[in-house]
């Protein structure tokens, strides 16, 4: 029996009045203490009701898995909930695959060593050599998998086979520049949280600093997004932008990106550590 | 009996387990449906906890004053709460205090008359004449109260008359250029929000832009918050910046500045209306 | 003769040494001080040189056509140059056409009266009658000119006779909703501006609000852009972006929208005032 | 003889027409291309005239000796130039002074060795060991120079023998956390940039972000100066902010501020080292 747990439980289910109510009493009378909650409902013709509670269990004479039977058993089944609990005694476990550019990737190990992020970082997959010493340096392991037109299901499997050995519970695309075919999407639904160097849905596809030039515009964004099997169309999670002009010509804005997708697969990355993501058809509750 | 009621309840009260079980329980049980929630608490050594609760009381055989009077009895009472609960069917009342400048005010006016800010405004009082035509214009009331050192004691009084008489629920000074003196604060306490036009703490009391160009900044601010009697002292309730360079005098400084202070000081005020604000201390909660 | 011009020259030419110091040479021969210089080269491939030069010709003993005259003989012509001066005492004239929507016409009226925008605004046109009021309380003729699919050509005529026979130097659509014809566009070269209400090129067409909202992007933006025959693809001018999350539905987004769209197209049409903007290409330089 | 120079200018005089005219057509004349042009004059009361000026010296007959000794006698000198130019073949020689913080060191590292920031960093001089292995990780020398109130003088001085027997160009104060004294201020007058950990003038001294929290700001910033003997009231080089809440305690206050910190540091000390910025009084021209 664990003796101090802190959880935070999602909750997506239809809406209707008592939910609220039904919850907290359910987890007050397991003598948890609601640390912070948020709720979301969508409009009334589609009526679907969205929770995030975060709470702590102290010194209760109940387990994990006690109180999630009787959640299930006493509130969920009933309300007809889709719903799970993320304990923090779990540290998340998070895979990386990355190609050449290292900015991404060194954001990410950066604010692990300090603490920022609080993961575990079991591997990173690459399909080039070009960062493993960087990595190994942070002592994580660092895995080529060298990909081509021929070998690219293999390679894929075997990418598959690492993540899962490692018990990864998220993998993190840090500038990934191969497209995962729906074999690997697949198998990790709402797992797998890519950065895409555009604000999406402008520039979609390869090459949108170029293409961002070309056009003229006066903003360039980066988008982090849960990966699914339409390119760059998944749910996304955070975007941003930062101005530019005439002045910047692609490599500037390329510089300029860097910064930016950063920022914002960091903030991504957060909130899914954090449980604070729900994914609700091709869009994100973000509390 | 109204038939159709939306709330708003906002609560502080010592912190500890149980209290949005009890709250969303009691709700629950006098037939209001949670349509939004939001809680936080300070740091356990102040232990202090602080709710937003938008609910709707649909079709219910219970009057807003039982709803009240059962809620302090069964719930507030026993937790100790500092609470009160706002109607969307009483529409807020606004006071507007103007001095010469027009643009808050024209913002305000503006927003007023699209529906983005769902108050009545009862009356605009100045001390100056130049922005009668302006107030006229929108229908609303004009009244001029010049203000000198001599008569500055009287037209206080006379101003706390008109806004009681009114029967306004707060006061907006919206670049109102005379100091409040205290027999005037303390009558509408938490009641009053200020724009000033300057990023605070930096650069209190008058001519901010002109301090800020003499400093040399590289972003200018503004701030809204609640008057009280220690000057820009009062708890900040929004705040914006622009960036600026050595391209800007004074003069595109306060251009700049007027575009920061009608954007921050309609933020402010919509939170108001919305009863999104606790004031604790001298910092403001605003969910 | 004038005894104090202030001038604007914008000069596009083929790079080479020498441009700037033969411009520079040439106006300080005439007795014009330079008050603010910019440029811009393009890349060594294409090799185009950009310059905006702001003068001043105080007493001169030559009128601003001599000084045309001589620049073109002596620097221009050599050196194969694109050019033109405006002249502060030729104060523009902006022609606004707008459908049913308030906000951008009411941003750029308040900016006129206040002094803020340096232009004589000699008419609005309207496919809509609802705004007239508004406009007419400003002073301004207002002219209504409803299209339907059987008179659009017509109308459009009108509309072309109504711009010229006002001299207006430039025409805004300030949401206006109906597509030009390329009838119209052609007269009308780099002189039209419209605010689209998205972050283009995303969203480009009709509803953008609410393909962002289905679309689930974290950001939200408009476009200020000259008008081409190529429908929400001319050069852009400036964008922006505000910030939203899954609690705003379509109407917040167009609320939010409407304070970003008010900003853009002020700081677009203020650049274009001030002759700040050279159109290159599909592409703009905003000096 | 360098066969191809990229020299910057950077001139400070009195305001008077024909000085763009006299250092292009001097420029010319040398030989030279201008690849950027940025000026700007004070108001015409104080008729202050700054210009920089990027040029290129293609296989010219002229050394950088001679083309300066003839600016200074024909140009430079008639006008009462304050000047200097800087060439890109001088690589500029970054000293880094920093105490336990990583973050604000990790970030300039990490920039130079992508090659974003181009200098030479020829030693880390810190107060503490902790930051020890991280800088010579990245290849650069590490001086440990302990301060007591005692030693204080003493380490000043070596740290000043330190940083010109290494030819450093300028000293950057990555988060040192020791006030330097007017003794070693004095020998580098525009050559030590700090990071303030807050937007100044508001919160300067020490602890900003426990004062930020304590009074309740709705924005966080970061503040890069030039180090004058006045603490925290140097020239500002560029300043930024991200928005904070009630639900921000000091501890994210300061986690958030670091990635503030970060990017002002960069972007002030980039602009240092392409000599974007004049000095004026206790204010920047940053161009």
């Amino acid at each position: 029996m664990q003796s101090d747990i802190t959880g935070r439980l999602l909750i997506c289910c239809p809406d209707r009045p008592g939910i609220v109510a039904g919850v907290s009493q359910f987890l007050y009378t397991c003598g948890a203490n609601i640390l912070d909650a948020s709720q979301h409902s969508t409009d009334p013709k589609e009526g679907v009701f969205f929770m995030r509670m975060e709470f702590h269990l102290e010194n209760a004479g109940i387990t994990s898995e006690q109180l999630e039977k009787q959640f299930q058993e006493k509130v969920a089944g009933p309300l007809h909930m889709d719903w799970h609990i993320n304990y923090t005694f779990h540290r998340k476990r998070m895979a990386v695959m990355v190609s050449r550019y290292d900015h991404c990737l060194m954001e990410l190990l950066w604010r692990w060593r300090s603490g920022e992020l609080p993961v575990d970082i079991p591997l990173v997959i690459s399909n080039h050599e070009e960062l493993r010493e960087l990595t190994e340096d942070f002592g994580i392991p660092f895995h080529y998998l060298p990909v081509t037109a021929a070998t690219k299901a293999e390679k894929e499997q075997e990418a598959i086979r690492l993540i899962q050995e490692a018990k990864a519970d998220f993998t993190v695309l840090a500038r990934y520049m191969q497209i995962l075919s729906p074999a690997f999407v697949g198998v990790f639904p709402g797992k797998i949280i890519n950065i895409h160097h555009s604000f999406l849905p402008a520039f979609a596809g390869a090459n949108p600093y170029k293409n961002a030039y070309t056009r003229g515009v006066k903003l360039i964004g980066a988008t982090a997004h849960y990966v699914t099997n339409d390119l760059d169309e998944g749910p996304i999670i955070d975007q941003d932008v930062a101005r530019v002009s005439h002045r910047h010509d692609v490599s500037d804005l390329v510089a300029l990106g860097r910064d930016i997708e950063r920022q914002v697969l960091t903030r991504a990355v957060v909130a899914h550590v954090e449980d604070r993501i729900i994914i609700h058809g091709n869009k994100t509750i973000v509390f």
